[in-house]
């Protein structure tokens, strides 16, 4: 792990790492919010914040206005870059596919399938990394904005042993049955609707083996909704599956990290009770 | 006025506008918060906040995470540009002279003087613009970061009836004794150094017809302290004005917005208590 900036805030370290993933064989960057209870020797739990298209790991480092409450609850804020990335990786004009836009799948489809694994990096590699270097407990809770909403609920949805709680702002959540999700999971998967199900969390959460603790905040000023963000059809699963889930329809607020500040007390809130803290 | 954006942010509206300026002779743009309590009906206060080197209304706007206590407070948000812009703007290849790089004086120097008068675009143009448009009061105060505290300092000495209180980050006290401020003011107004010393607040604090309080916030490990930043020299200076200052010198910060955003509640509610909120 290469230290690439280190700087200080809430009275605890904003930094910026680059690493070799052996998951996407390539270098990946991330950024990570270490609270001042670590600095006092205290092991903390960590929540994963999943950005949407377009995003690296900086967007919601320096738009969300997370790390003030990460402070004051004690929490380890880890944000991973959005998909793999450099000049031998595969990428795509749009701003919808490739680089940007890895969606949390592990492709399978030439030319994505040797560095687009984004699901087992931030299942396994990226957590097992930050747990073998940094002060944090392994407990673990995620949250993600648009596509990075998509991939909380999915990776929380599918380890579900794995999570305290997952929370989401405007997520895409049945991405099979929309346009970003069709052109990315044909993309990265083929037709191959079964794999395709594999990464809806509207079917996952007919599998997910504890129920977890859902949170979901969407702006009803969203231009992406409900052609792309159709919440509420997780909603009615997460009754019909038995699994806990409270949605904040939130009036005349967009897709912007100007919603997600506004409301992202609320979300490290109430990851921390469901952490324990 | 021309709405550029409006989007909800903690309850009230982050917009930006553009508009003609006739201080400085072309479009000139800037964001603004309005928080709930103006909704409600309630003319409230208003805290002009001068950004950096570089910046446009844009830095403070996504970066600074003030809006939250604005909202708390009730306190509306101007945040101007840093220059004149477009293409028929004077410039320079250097990112400290010209476009980003305004200094807040009036320029009196080929090629600058024709649009570069931002010293009287924030004392007066922009303040009646906003009084005449927004339903906010006649109370102001002021704040600003690096080149943007330099302002802050210059226009509330200058205009001290016209302020209720005045803070910085990591501000430019001494323009004249300094790097930066000798290549700014040597291009805008020429080898004048009596014109310099109305530019610089070290010279200005001796005149402040109010003893306007202030605040100033320092990081130990910013890249410019104490080259290019030297606030105890305006510490000094207040001492001997009779100006009631406040100095905190942050350990370990740097010159970053993670910086300013670690300390601008306690800036903002400085400004509430002066501004009698």
């Amino acid at each position: 792990m290469q230290l690439l900036s280190s700087q200080k805030m809430f009275n605890g370290w904003q930094q910026r790492y680059r690493h070799y993933s052996q998951t996407n064989q390539c270098d990946m960057t991330f950024s990570i919010y270490i609270p001042f209870r670590v600095t006092q020797g205290y092991k903390v739990p960590t929540v994963y914040c999943l950005a949407g298209l377009t995003c690296t790991d900086e967007n919601f480092t320096i738009k969300a206005g997370a790390q003030q409450y990460a402070a004051q609850l004690g929490l380890v804020l880890v944000m991973p870059d959005t998909s793999p990335r450099g000049e031998d990786v595969a990428n795509d004009a749009a701003y919808d596919l490739g680089q940007g836009a890895g969606f949390y799948v592990n492709a399978t489809e030439a030319p994505w399938a040797k560095h687009f694994q984004m699901y087992d990096y931030i299942v396994q590699e990226l957590p097992d990394l930050i747990e073998a270097n940094f002060d944090v407990t392994q407990e673990r809770s995620l949250m993600g904005h648009s596509m990075g909403g998509h991939g909380a609920l999915v990776i929380a949805l599918r380890n579900s042993e794995r999570y305290k709680s997952v929370s989401a702002f405007a997520p895409i959540v049945n991405p099979m049955d929309i346009p970003w999700g069709q052109k990315a999971l044909n993309a990265y998967l083929g037709d191959n609707q079964a794999a395709w199900a594999q990464y809806d969390a509207c079917h996952c959460i007919n599998h997910a083996s504890h129920r977890l603790p859902i949170l979901i905040d969407q702006g009803t000023a969203d231009e992406f909704y409900p052609t792309q963000l159709q919440p509420e059809k997780l909603v009615t699963a997460a009754k019909v599956a038995g699994c806990p889930i409270q949605f904040n329809l939130r009036q005349d607020y967009d897709h912007s990290y100007y919603f997600i500040a506004s409301f992202v007390e609320t979300h490290l809130t109430f990851h921390a009770e469901h952490l324990g803290l």
